[in-house]
């Protein structure tokens, strides 16, 4: 492990490789789940790759691991630091936690209870700021300055690219044939590590990725080539919210074949429908490369597609059904 | 198939293993799922067979195909029937499906709207009748003489036992060495099927089953020897309502080491757990067996426990949460 190192650039088929045999000691190899029902409905094979079991309930675990392992023992050994309100944060604390090295964690101080009790049971230390992104990233830069923590961002990072890549490394292992691989796109984390997995391991693979509309920055940098913010992030499919930056952006450019965007209302009929049909809890980010395939059933006819679910912690107190 | 009798005596070893040869060519081998941090909670190891994956979302279907194979070509060709508002309904009419024969349910005037299309989706005649299970039985009597179909209890019922036996059959052989198999009590019929397997393939294995405190009759005849009635049925467990009947007692008395009873409280406490650590969805009788290890945790201290998970067909619009 202490062999790897830092990546600067966009990883190369040789570091995903070595990326994973790091990894998969760390993380769950999830299992990939069919619903008859469900393909029957939309005319097509689906194969759900559910990162909704994967340890802290959620892709990110992978992200994580993947940074920490890249770090020097002795940067290491002085911790790993970010801000996040959502599973990030409980990533970076578990890897740390994996590793036996501290974790610093600034959360906004209106963050659920229920984030930070996830944190804490990890052992991280959680640093309290005002609820703006300002706040986060100030109150960040004073705590590594203290710690000498190596700060590790949520996903514009190749580091945790790399990471990232790795569920998709595994389910192209077992389901080598599909024609296409989805996933949400939020900050593009998720979707850049995958599309690198695609482009070195997935033959004549397509990726395509899906956003909602309410919050489609990556829509429209992808058709325009130029880096665009969000116009709204209105969506319930709270992981999404967050705008695309220039590592993910500059892999998406290459190694994307199309984005689909999706309404509100087809991500919560698609939620439901996995919830219902498949019996498995999703985040309603999860949900929307389903919504993508059922609003545009014509193009998806008959095809094999894999699909990323990337996570399943909801609040059970506050669901959209 | 042809072969196989019906069954009018507790099925033996030979004819358990002789069902599963026929049931696993129409049921999903279903998975075995484990979470760390419910084992840590809880200081024991827990295994869970995951029939709310299976055909229909819930083990019935196992049943439904074990009767259905069980009848003479001649027989299965005049129809299936029986009454049932819940997961047997499915069962019995998919079962059909599945044998290209007729189906015949009869369902109260009250059965929720999503239940009767499941049915009539699966190709069924659906055949209404007054709310009151004196009406249902009666009313079946008269489909039975119309039609020539062949009435299958949902679990009074040797060839429906038999087939419920299959899924612990499918975790026994994965899972060889656990020291306990539990199972919910409702009518009877998953835990009499589970203690013949665990009777005949379980080693040294205990069979314990769990049923709520608001309808103990399992536990209150069990304990006196004599089949007695439900006082209350107030429980959120509204798969676990039904009595037991004299096969299902007879099998209990014989071949379950133990019964528990759990609060109400703990059953949502219990549900709420699997949903948010192991992000699957399990009715609330499903929960009943976790409820009674979580009330009892001294006892199960150190152990490895299997627990058939069995359905997942919640109404989601209201959940206890």
């Amino acid at each position: 492990m202490s062999s790897l190192q830092q990546l600067h650039t966009i990883p190369t088929k040789e570091e995903l490789e070595a990326t994973y045999a790091v990894v998969k000691n760390y993380v769950h190899n999830t299992p990939v789940l069919s619903s008859s029902s469900i393909n029957e409905l939309l005319d097509c094979q689906l194969f759900f790759k559910c990162e909704n079991f994967q340890k802290i309930g959620a892709f990110k675990m992978r992200g994580g691991i993947s940074a920490a392992s890249r770090l020097s023992e002795e940067e290491r050994q002085k911790g790993l630091a970010t801000h996040s309100s959502g599973n990030h944060a409980q990533a970076i604390a578990y890897s740390a936690k994996m590793y036996g090295v501290p974790a610093y964690i600034v959360m906004p101080s209106n963050a659920p209870k229920i984030k930070k009790q996830a944190v804490e049971g990890y052992g991280a230390n959680i640093i309290e700021c005002a609820p703006t992104m300002e706040a986060r990233e100030q109150t960040l830069i004073e705590v590594v300055k203290q710690t000498g923590a190596t700060f590790i961002h949520s996903y514009n990072n190749y580091n945790v690219i790399a990471g990232q890549s790795t569920s998709a490394q595994e389910f192209i292992d077992k389901y080598p044939d599909l024609d296409i691989m989805m996933t949400p796109i939020g900050g593009g984390g998720l979707i850049s590590g995958t599309a690198l997995a695609v482009h070195y391991f997935g033959n004549t693979m397509q990726m395509i990725g899906a956003e909602p509309i309410e919050a489609d920055d990556a829509y429209r940098s992808f058709k325009s080539g130029i880096l665009q913010g969000n116009e709204t992030t209105n969506t319930i499919a709270d992981g999404l919210r967050t705008p695309l930056r220039d590592k993910t952006f500059g892999i998406i450019r290459k190694h994307v074949d199309d984005i689909l965007r999706v309404t509100e209302e087809s991500i919560v009929q698609a939620m439901r429908l996995i919830w219902e049909r498949m019996k498995i809890i999703i985040e309603p980010s999860c949900a929307v490369p389903l919504a993508a395939v059922m609003l545009n059933k014509e193009r998806f006819a008959g095809k094999k597609i894999g699909i990323i679910l990337s996570g399943g912690n909801v609040d059970l107190g506050k669901l959209p059904f």
